[in-house]
């Protein structure tokens, strides 16, 4: 039995994991479970699970839950986050949204425990830092973005051969093939509407800008130790195949499948072994039928090339870079901005920013408390 | 240093295997070198590799050798293939084509030496034997097929792991969309214009009529003990993915790239090792910007039901499955009879056979050789 911990278990990657441990309870085994606001949602799985330790957002939901549930242990806030990564759970699963998530993965590593990351921020900010602690614990970072667990599938077998070129896929989002001046008319409805993937407001609207995409260009560098020249991105409009590898030999591994982001989860929690899933196969013909590839337009998605200038340009521009993008991206979700004004921002804040190096865990957040604060104005 | 001998060294595997280790000196040495006919290529390639023992197809040949190269070993016929698979090699690469390929095999595996297999009527016809062999002297069987090689790579790192499928690739030959009465007429010309791999003659007919498909059914279920059912052919006209391996999870793990035999070659030669290889990448905005899949018309190519259902049978059909389609190619290429009587022969000849089963080496030699002195007529 695998003792699990679930920080953000109400969010879309939170109740997935939770389906997989459901069809899975002789393997896994609950420790805590955490949430924002969502108390109700929570009841049901602490009803289900049967958790030890439960975290909310705000303190006035702890109470309700200390009331309905006498037994149970109630935090709230970020010590309870930080009480949850360090429970007696051999693997953290971080979905939380955003740079909320940097301090208890890092004090989860640091505690030895195995961490299976959705929570791409963490590494965006604080690849190094987060890196060294992993390397310095002994623990193991699985991915559960469905292109970081497919690369990192694809490794298995390869370890310590060369890698020659990470092929990271994308969907392209709803605004794929527009111009720059389609991208200006664009509404936060349309937006919303992924073609391929069921996924948080937040990620969603990085998906639409491509600055998912970059994200996960900087993740992928610290996962696999590759550097950013390295890494191509192509657009898959299918998301059929999640990533690939090329190798020295120019073999080329990949990963395919549905996209269900219960596969990747299942991959992260039961690591090294492979869980049976009872969910439909890949049909080659029907949706695995025509699979095609193109060139992403970074003239038109500028964020992809902000992340690459960024994460090359290194210390806190890759903080700057992401805590700009949270509040803008919350921006838009408001109403305030228009979609091109996410990038625009961010490349303004990006040249005006007169960049640190070498960054402790509190110069990451301290940093990102004050780009948060300029963005929000 | 690996030492390396090579049986049919001036076919199309082989001097490409020559191409692998003329680029990697300082990886390979060449032992033993055979061929047929061909001993211009071959009196080239003992100048360029310095091998200790050369065989020919027959004594004539093996005589020039010996005055042209006074100080070579030189031997001729079925006890020089031996020798060759017997020498003091740490890999013995078989390309030899057709069941001349079984006994080198099956003496090379018991001398205990790895096996880069390129003979696929070897598995076919022998699969039970050799794979017994394999496992009591704990040699290693690399595929050199780009096919089983892309599911050898797929493996790695998944050992253990049950399959769910194996989906193999076909081009679907340049017949492919044919229905039955157009493969009536087809001709010698049509059939030997491969779209996308250059090979040697008798495999390219077998890709044509699809039986190449039925072999590799066959080669795959013995290669990675995978019942026949779990074996799924898929058309790919591109051939870019050589193949794929779904597990249990629903994860398919695929292997791509451009249609270079090189590659599986040096995968198989150089294992665990992945040799670097100056050769192009693939792109996938160029050559690889579109993969499709489809269903093969098993109906129009019904050598891939007869594969399948002679290896469901088991005992001597292979046997006679096989034996059968190497005279009847040979009788097509020598306009001796049309196409579609290969299938149509093949399938007569396994509903008249009375099977035997349990079968030693010699009763595998026995049938094949009664059976092609049938089919000569």
């Amino acid at each position: 039995m695998k003792k699990v911990a679930i920080l953000g278990s109400t969010g879309s990657i939170g109740t997935q994991a939770l389906d997989v441990i459901r069809a899975n309870r002789d393997r896994f085994k609950v420790t805590s479970l955490t949430c924002g606001k969502n108390i109700e949602e929570l009841s049901k799985q602490i009803e289900e699970f049967s958790p030890r330790l439960v975290v909310t957002a705000d303190e006035t939901d702890a109470l309700i839950l200390a009331k309905r549930y006498p037994k149970l242990e109630v935090m709230y806030g970020e010590s309870g986050l930080i009480a949850a990564a360090e429970d007696d759970s051999e693997i953290l699963l971080n979905s939380l949204m955003g740079m909320r998530g940097l301090v208890p993965t890092y004090r989860g590593i640091r505690s030895g425990k195995d961490i299976a990351l959705a929570n791409k921020e963490t590494l965006v900010a604080g690849g190094e830092l987060v890196m060294d602690a992993v390397h310095k614990s002994g623990v193991k970072l699985l991915p559960v973005d469905s292109e970081h667990s497919a690369i990192f599938q694809c490794l298995q077998g390869n370890q310590g051969k060369r890698i020659k070129r990470i092929l990271l896929t994308a969907s392209g989002g709803p605004f794929r093939g527009y111009n720059r001046k389609q991208l200006e008319e664009v509404t936060l409805e349309q937006a919303l509407k992924h073609p391929k993937w069921t996924m948080g407001r937040k990620i969603t609207i990085d998906s639409a800008t491509m600055m998912n995409k970059g994200l996960e260009v900087i993740e992928a560098r610290w996962l696999f130790d590759v550097p950013l020249t390295d890494i191509q991105v192509l657009v898959h409009p299918e998301s059929i195949v999640h990533s690939a590898v090329e190798f020295e030999d120019t073999s080329v591994i990949a990963q395919m499948g549905l996209p269900d982001m219960r596969i990747p989860i299942s991959v992260a929690l039961g690591y090294p072994e492979r869980i049976p899933y009872e969910g439909r196969s890949l049909d080659f013909f029907q949706e695995g039928a025509n699979l095609t590839f193109e060139e992403p337009d970074t003239d038109v998605f500028g964020c992809i090339k902000l992340a690459y200038a960024a994460s090359e340009a290194g210390g806190s521009y890759p903080v700057v870079m992401n805590a700009a993008n949270e509040v803008l991206v919350d921006k838009f979700l408001k109403g305030k901005i228009s979609f091109v004004d996410i990038e625009k921002n961010i490349e303004k804040i990006l040249e005006l920013h007169t960049p640190s190096y070498n960054l402790g865990l509190n110069d990451i957040i301290e940093i990102d408390q004050i780009i948060r604060k300029e963005v929000m104005g």
